[in-house]
């Protein structure tokens, strides 16, 4: 129903040719398609012109792009702009193929994907169906946002320290963010929250992004090792921990960035509330528990080094390198979703 | 009475002004003084030599040599070499003083340089009293950790998978190490063992000394980010964690490495055994408890980026850099000692 109602906004305020949707790090006008690029952040911020699905492969899998619902935005926005140079039905099912099995982990991605070729499937015009569907995605991610953002905030007390992990807001999704939207809705209502930041090995999305999407919005915070949290509980110095989701499975298991279960563990021991905070786009009712999840494996150089520009472990040294894990639903606290806050 | 029986041995082997003394990370002959840099580990093999003792501290608090037991025979043969070069005696307790205060966590630094003010207290050649408790800290080190080793691989079963974190080997001791120790102990065995690495942010002591080492020693390994083992203990692959101690207060609680404590609540979570590898000169009975510890802040580069050539956060991120944790003595399921295994 929520889907519709924006669906229609969307056609009423847009022509299906001439969409202009200019967001944090992810643009698309006309069919000109740009993102940000989430490796040079946050001491270069550069934009890449996007033109192919081929090439909006390769953002997503070397992570340019990522966080589980921006990569199914940006995924949907690569099939609008082909529909946009006038591909045939098939090359635009054939791209959707390859866009929705560029990263296997986040649902949102194929959600996406799916709600596409099937709009395709059910229209008479099937180019207006993939630009409208599209930019409904974006519109409605946002507004999902907004809706977590308001109702994880009313849990947030004052003056509460929060933990969080890898990166959750504006670079992750079309909107305000899922965990660090419900932080930056608390702090905007003018309590004065004080965040740490895992900064999430291996790729360093909290200590390169997160903490600098939370400087950008004047957001006390202190960066830590992952390593560090654990401590931090002890002393008594985390009220709280928020986190997103990459996928949440029917009975409440879900994935999420590497190190998550951890979290959830040493919260459980030292009986802080650990909350998800995703849009119910995350929400896999097909998949039925956490076993189910199917785990990415990333290459070894990210855990032999960082960044790309520097190895600092033995070259040849075997490695583990999930970039997820899967916490059990009674680790979870509770889910707060944008149809408000439930447990499992 | 066993110090006193090394130190008799010592004093057997060598003249006084004519030891020679060659380790894997440190060597000392005829009051000539050279340590492996741990620094440009794994990729370069430096050794500096040192000349005073205000250039051991240097190598010391910037961490080119680490490791508790290290840092303390380090600091003796800076002492030794002070008194070969024919120092007075009060030039030898001022530099004491200030190799001391150079590193607070790890006890063992203070104890042996304690060690070394009373024997020239009680001696009538302060001299050769300061060189000869250097020699005998250092050779004992080696049969403490040859003692550790073998009371701790009796617990190591055939085909375990091994968790540890940090560098607790030949690079951090004058010996084979301690929890390291225990583990090439178990390997010389024949026991088909699989260790894990945690790399150990922020300085990358598993990632760059570990996994060197343990290569080195052909023994099988997997280096992991710290925010993977939880993931590894809930698939079951975790059969043991063995860590090192740079305090053991008299209650059993113990300072290590920063992420050990998150190891010790994982562990008990997966009901996995948890032991803390150390030589006695690790206990501090004078410390009452935990709380009683004072846990080294270090500098915030040193988690804004790596090893000192990139910073990946903003240049201005506020910071937490504790470089141990606390753990609680119920945590620990046995400490293996030179002593044998206990409990507290």
């Amino acid at each position: 129903m929520r889907f519709n109602v924006l669906f229609a906004l969307v056609l009423f305020c847009n022509t299906a040719t001439s969409l202009s949707l200019d967001g944090f790090a992810i643009g698309y006008k006309h069919g000109q398609l740009r993102v940000l690029n989430q490796q040079k952040l946050p001491h270069e911020t550069e934009w890449i012109e996007v033109h192919t699905p081929e090439q909006m492969i390769e953002i997503i899998t070397s992570l340019k792009v990522r966080g589980a619902p921006m990569i199914g935005i940006a995924a949907a926005f690569s099939l609008s702009q082909l529909a946009e140079k006038g591909a045939a039905k098939e090359e635009i099912q054939t791209a959707a193929a390859k866009l929705k099995a560029s990263r296997p982990t986040a649902v949102n991605l194929s959600i996406y994907i799916e709600r596409i070729l099937s709009a395709m499937e059910n229209a008479s015009d099937y180019k207006s169906a993939v630009i409208e569907t599209a930019a409904s995605i974006y519109q409605e991610d946002i507004d999902l946002c907004d809706r977590i953002g308001v109702a994880g905030a009313d849990l947030v007390q004052e003056g509460e320290q929060i933990l969080t992990i890898c990166n959750t807001g504006s670079l992750a999704t079309a909107g305000i963010g899922t965990a660090l939207g419900v932080i930056k809705v608390a702090h905007s209502q003018g309590k004065k929250i004080h965040v740490y930041v895992c900064e999430t090995r291996p790729l360093l999305q909290g200590g390169r992004l997160t903490a600098w999407e939370l400087q950008e919005n004047g957001i006390d915070y202190t960066l830590i090792c992952d390593s560090m949290a654990a401590t931090l509980m002890r002393q008594g110095k985390i009220d709280r921990v928020l986190v997103g989701a990459d996928r949440i499975a029917a009975n409440g298991d879900f994935a999420n960035k590497i190190g998550t279960y951890s979290l959830a563990v040493l919260a459980h021991h030292h009986k802080i509330p650990f909350h998800v905070v995703a849009p119910y786009t995350t929400l896999d009712p097909k998949c039925p528990n956490g076993d189910a999840i199917r785990i990415e494996e990333r290459a070894p150089d990210e855990v032999r080094g960082a960044v790309g520009k520097i190895i600092w472990s033995p070259y040849n040294a075997p490695v583990y390198n999930p970039a997820f894990d899967v916490t059990p639903a009674p680790l979870v606290t509770s889910y707060i979703l944008d149809t408000g806050i439930q447990t499992f």
